[in-house]
């Protein structure tokens, strides 16, 4: 399988759709903030992972909703950003269904297989009727290379496009799965937050669609962190023209969306404001997956941990003290870490300064991972993470003045 | 009641104890590092609350066994700052037990009715034989107004002393609660973190004091967060002489102890490294007081709340989207929130600028109260924060440094 993460103009097509994307006036800066993904055949079929968070957008309801009455069935996404239509009452409801129906009409689609989405400041009204007014030029340029443009017009404070592309062979034909996500960390939940979007040409019932994406978005999206608060309007949607006539692996499907997820959720630590390091913490040796999952969560969204990866201080008495707090079981005594290849704490004691200097050495590159072993066990996992740095609270704490 | 928090030199007294504390040389900078607190009567009973985290230091471990065999009969408790003693091993735990064993038979008591602390570095082995070369001068110093030279010398890089005092009538007599915390938040787990003494000259039997310091905690101690983590060395001691002659009442023994501690904690907070405002968040309208502890706790360690706190930014959307993350239920359609008087959501909809502009104000003073209403349940429970600013990253970034 190859795997690619893009972020250049030229973007693969994928068979069976096609995309666009605009400026509808919503950002005052006039950057692109509208964007439309459309399936050419009648039979794509779509899941969807949404937000847990209780406070969900307007266009989050919409789309659960729209979700049962689908079974699965796909047309189109339609993604403004600039405005994340959350808390937004009645009000924000009836521009969100006023947007989504003038692009059902215009696609002469059910209302319900339009699933439409929404980023960026909370708390403001929808302008549905500027909107609505470039629905018709929207449609007009949707092209079947326009995915650069699509990924464009979602990007609120993102730094660069967040594209990635696999593609398997199937039979004598082949797969491709296209991700778009955009965000620039959690760390901008008001900027609310994260979306990704993966179109396939694979031909796969939408019940199997459904298991697989969840089973990706835990591998990927769901173990990455800039600082642990969960959007009112994260959203990940994975539609399938079904052009490929083959019938699809789904084992293969499955590593290709995670292959796609991994690589765009860890584009999205690195762009996580004021990051300068992404490190992946790979916690094993516990009794069961799950308490290994507590523990790396723990510790990868511990500010203290993650001020000491800014500092590039081998803080191991902080990993350890966190993975203590997780609710993980395990023997202290019996704990090591490794940073890099470097050993600096070996049954739960600090193997010495000369270690600690040299892990601090490879702290310093901006992509490291450090292996925490609580036992002997078989449990695992791991967690992607950025540094905790003065950026991120001067971009935080004056983010709406 | 009276209550009464004091940073003065003047400390009251509690029949039934005597203080001391000076400098073992422990800390670099010759600063006070050993602290010694002694109960005069036979019968003095004791509670403790230890950390919950796995990883415990040994001072930490040798109390909870102590705690189990001596069924709550206290003579003395031992501390020392600058050094942690946790992550230390055999080795650890034999230089704690020597220091414990030196003051025991310097009190000819029971060596599992003195109880040890530690608080300092991780991981650096205690100069155990430095410190009992101390401990007869640290007993010849003892007196019963020595209580502030006791509350300087557990201090890290806590910037004053933490003394709070109540008292109340029983019968003809007064009963005095005196507390002595150190602590600059949570933000110093290597500094291996809050440990707070509570010493009365009430009579009181162990299993009750066990009870009422236990409800007392979790009321104050465990409503407090700089930033979410736990220490390995967190101890809460409550001793009783039994000098009082009276039969205590034990509610308003508890009433008393609350309100020391609550004293104490909110003193922490405030001395919270970069802090520049302590918030306490009122959260009601819940189901059950559970689920209000549930969004109170979310919102009060929220990095994006705490960011918003120091800039001065009513960002009730924050506010909002970590209730929602918390697992608490409500509808947030019914949400309300205030800032001070000041109500700048109703409905789960903002009220508008001039509402936020006027919480702005509010919000640049050193303390302040949010009123977070979820809806018309019984639940309510309250949190108390501080601010996350540029000094926290700075201090924790480059602590060891």
């Amino acid at each position: 399988m190859s795997i690619e993460l893009s972020n250049e103009d030229a973007v693969p097509e994928v068979p069976g759709f096609l995309f666009s994307g605009l400026s509808a006036g919503i950002k005052k800066n006039g950057n692109p903030d509208l964007a439309l993904a459309v399936a050419t055949t009648e039979s794509a079929t779509c899941a969807a992972v949404l937000t847990t968070n209780l406070v969900r957008a307007a266009p989050v309801e919409i789309t659960a909703a729209s979700m049962k009455k689908s079974r699965g069935a796909f047309r189109a996404v339609v993604v403004n950003s600039g405005n994340a239509n959350a808390c937004t009452g009645a009000v924000g409801m009836k521009e969100a269904l006023r947007v989504r129906d003038a692009v059902a009409d215009a696609l002469e689609s059910e209302p319900h297989e339009v699933l439409p989405a929404s980023t960026g400041v909370i708390g403001a009204i929808l302008p549905g009727e500027r909107i609505v007014a470039s629905v018709p030029e929207l449609v007009n340029q949707l092209r079947p290379d326009g995915a650069a443009d699509f990924a464009r017009a979602i990007m609120t404070t993102d730094q660069w496009r967040k594209v990635a592309v696999a593609s398997f062979a199937m039979g004598k034909e082949r797969v491709t799965v296209l991700g778009i996500a955009k965000g620039a960390g959690m760390i901008h939940p008001n900027m609310a937050t994260t979306l990704g979007y993966v179109f396939t040409d694979a031909r796969v019932p939408a019940a199997a669609l459904s298991r697989l994406l969840r089973r990706a978005v835990d591998a990927t999206f769901n173990r990455i962190s800039v600082d642990g608060d969960t959007s009112t309007n994260d959203t990940i949607v994975l539609a399938a023209s079904g052009m490929c006539r083959a019938k699809t692996d789904e084992k293969k499907l499955e590593r290709a969306v995670t292959d796609v997820l991994s690589a765009l959720g860890e584009s999205i630590v690195r762009d996580g404001e004021g990051a300068k390091h992404v490190v992946r913490f790979e916690v094993s040796g516990l009794a069961n997956d799950a308490d290994a999952a507590k523990a790396a969560r723990t510790i990868a969204t511990s500010p203290l941990v993650k001020t000491a990866v800014h500092g590039k201080d081998a803080n191991w008495g902080r990993i350890l003290a966190a993975a203590g707090r997780s609710g993980a079981k395990f023997d202290p005594k019996k704990a090591r870490i490794e940073i890099g290849g470097v050993r600096i704490v070996e049954g739960g004691m600090p193997v010495g300064k000369e270690a600690e200097a040299k892990a601090a050495e490879i702290m310093a590159s901006p992509r490291y991972t450090v292996w925490v072993v609580l036992g002997r066990g078989k449990g695992k996992a791991h967690y992607l993470t950025c540094d905790l740095g003065t950026e991120y609270i001067a971009v935080n704490a004056n983010y709406r003045s």
